[in-house]
């Protein structure tokens, strides 16, 4: 979100900001002398940037701290409760959500809305967002917090670098940039939902999380996102991830890609629902899940048939890209019960015992687009806090 | 190759010289304000650098430059061409190559040997390359120039920051440290040779050359490599790019990997030759392009099936990672004008427009990998200059 900093003391002084505020989010409380012992730096040098991020409202000092070292104790510094807030929200299929997250990671206030967005033009459905933003954005403003950004997590192509989204297939958009709709005085960001569900794993979905791997989720189509040293793999264009249209027969059905035999023909929602001779009123994957759950051998045959598909794309994509982990997110982490087994069989005969990934379900489940949003702000916050000083 | 510089003051210097060194390396012969205006720094601090740059021996003012500008004339700056050099290696499945690389980037030494080198045991092999970089370390001694290390590039899987060749399956070695045989008291790193030939298609393959990018190399498996912003994506254990062992069809041959229908059953060499019904005394690759360009059906027929197995396995590659463009290099370059039809072809069926790459036959060829060794030592110098200083 931040453009890198210059080679200068002020932009060394910005970045050892950067890693006063992390040494405290990830381990604080802590006293200056703890900072300086993590970032090794002098506790003078430390010293001079916590006054300048307490002046900011980016930290406080909790009182003094009872150390066991000889010396005047040390006061413990922690993120502020009153800083800066991330607004993160989302544009479902068949939702709205917004949420604000403080610089502790702390969800402090949220709306939401349900709706069938499907076909519905883009107007109306964010200037619905839009008033969920505002509410919000008050909300968070009644407890003394200060919005420092909006993200928005979109089912669909976002061109990389803008608040554009290309194109969004299940709700029918098509070039909607939302920095036209959604004004707000802060910095906008859009992103693709399964792009800010990679991010949410990173940051707040395991301890400790891994920084190589493969996110897999699911609404109505298949999104992947490519996690490597930390740092998401966005693509040239801003659109790699499309594990859906990697061919698992190539012979296979036709897809609306225009290719033929791609792993949403076999793993998609609608090719699931197709296969377990499903018509589904609402939500595809409630009715699956209900349906796998009260043991319906038709149900379970198609959701095993989707996993070997997915074990198959997968199994490419491991040899390419040798990750730590592969997890299944968003509406995956519900059906993993019976898309695993197969899955795992396929990944296993088709990758090298060395560099075979673990094979996790995410916590965050499909909250985790919402919270990547949010929690983008605020570390956007923390990696160049000088920016967002009060 | 280098650790990261911490955010200290002579760490901040530590990435100053590297940008002058970068700069002089992109853009040379250039003054002292020349250097100023490309890096963003005072023209006071970058006279420092630059004389630090001078002592050391990784700079030479070229002397007096007539300058349009009103003020005393700047003396142009060049690189070292009697600084360090970079001592490229190559263990190929029938040959050694050696090589040694000035600042410039200019081959100023080399030396080969031919030899079949399949079931052979590693020991004699290394001790013949160890050979040959001694002569080519002489020479480069004899022109005044200091090797700053040793890169060998191995047609095999080598565990991440080790100098281990985990497996090495067209030779039949299997955990060999190459630190053990390869003594010479400077830095040695290993690297597998698809990476290498990557890392020489950024460093000098193109002008200007992509920074995100899938290179795919041949030499009896199919290997390749992909670059992400201009860096190489090494995977958790360092074994990315096993492109070869990309499904192509679920249900195809079974595949030495334990898998079925992987991309190397039908464009590896071996599967090729298999398909034209030929066999090979002496380099597969030479025998299917002659026989191509002589107009054979049956070879060019096999030429084209491998092709559109390439391009189903790279449209799988291309909807993950949004490449900006896939080169092909090593032997499948010289095979490009039989396999690129069939490739292109697949590949425009599987993937979206906006996102489709550009494809490409690397001007490199088989010269890549060695290139790309020495040329990885170079980089090492430009990065940390301040540790190669005489």
């Amino acid at each position: 979100m931040n453009a890198p900093l210059p080679n200068t003391q002020q932009g060394m002084r910005r970045r050892n900001l950067s890693l006063v505020m992390h040494a405290v989010a990830g381990h604080g409380p802590l006293s200056r002398a703890g900072v300086a012992g993590r970032i090794g730096l002098t506790r003078a040098a430390v010293s001079s940037l916590v006054d300048e991020l307490i002046r900011g409202g980016l930290l406080v000092e909790l009182g003094r701290e009872q150390s066991g070292a000889v010396g005047r104790p040390g006061s413990a510094l922690s993120l502020s409760c009153r800083g800066p807030v991330g607004i993160g929200a989302e544009i479902g299929v068949d939702h709205l959500a917004v949420c604000a997250v403080d610089l502790h990671g702390k969800v402090r206030a949220r709306a939401s809305a349900q709706a069938d967005h499907r076909g519905r033009p883009a107007e109306p459905v964010l200037k619905e967002l839009a008033e969920l933003i505002r509410q919000v954005t008050e909300a968070a403003r009644a407890e003394g917090l200060r919005p420092a950004g909006i993200a928005v997590a979109v089912p669909g192509l976002v061109a990389r670098d803008t608040q554009t989204v290309v194109r969004a297939p299940n709700l029918g958009w098509e070039d909607i940039d939302l920095g036209d709709s959604l004004p707000y005085g802060v910095q906008l960001s859009v992103d693709n939902e399964a792009n800010l569900g990679a991010l949410a794993e990173l940051w707040i979905g395991g301890d400790p999380a891994p920084q190589d791997f493969v996110h897999v989720s699911a609404e109505i189509g298949i999104g992947a996102a490519v996690v490597v040293e930390g740092r998401l793999l966005r693509g040239t264009h801003g659109y790699a991830g499309e594990l859906g249209h990697v061919p698992v027969r190539p012979e296979g059905p036709a897809c609306a890609c225009g290719g033929r035999g791609c792993l949403e023909q076999y793993a998609g929602e609608e090719a699931v629902l197709r296969a377990a001779g499903l018509t589904a009123t609402g939500r595809g994957v409630d009715l699956l899940a209900a349906r796998a759950a009260d043991g319906d051998r038709t149900v379970r045959r198609a959701l095993s048939t989707a996993g070997a598909a997915l074990g198959i794309a997968l199994a490419g994509t491991v040899n390419l890209l040798d990750p730590q982990a592969v997890i299944l997110g968003g509406a995956l982490s519900r059906l993993a019960p019976w898309l695993l087994p197969s899955l795992e069989r396929e990944l296993t005969r088709r990758t090298a015992e060395p560099a075979r990934p673990t094979l996790t379900v995410s916590r965050l489940g499909s909250e985790g687009p919402l919270l990547g949003a949010a929690h983008s702000v605020v570390r956007a916050v923390l990696d160049d806090p000088s920016s967002y000083a009060a």
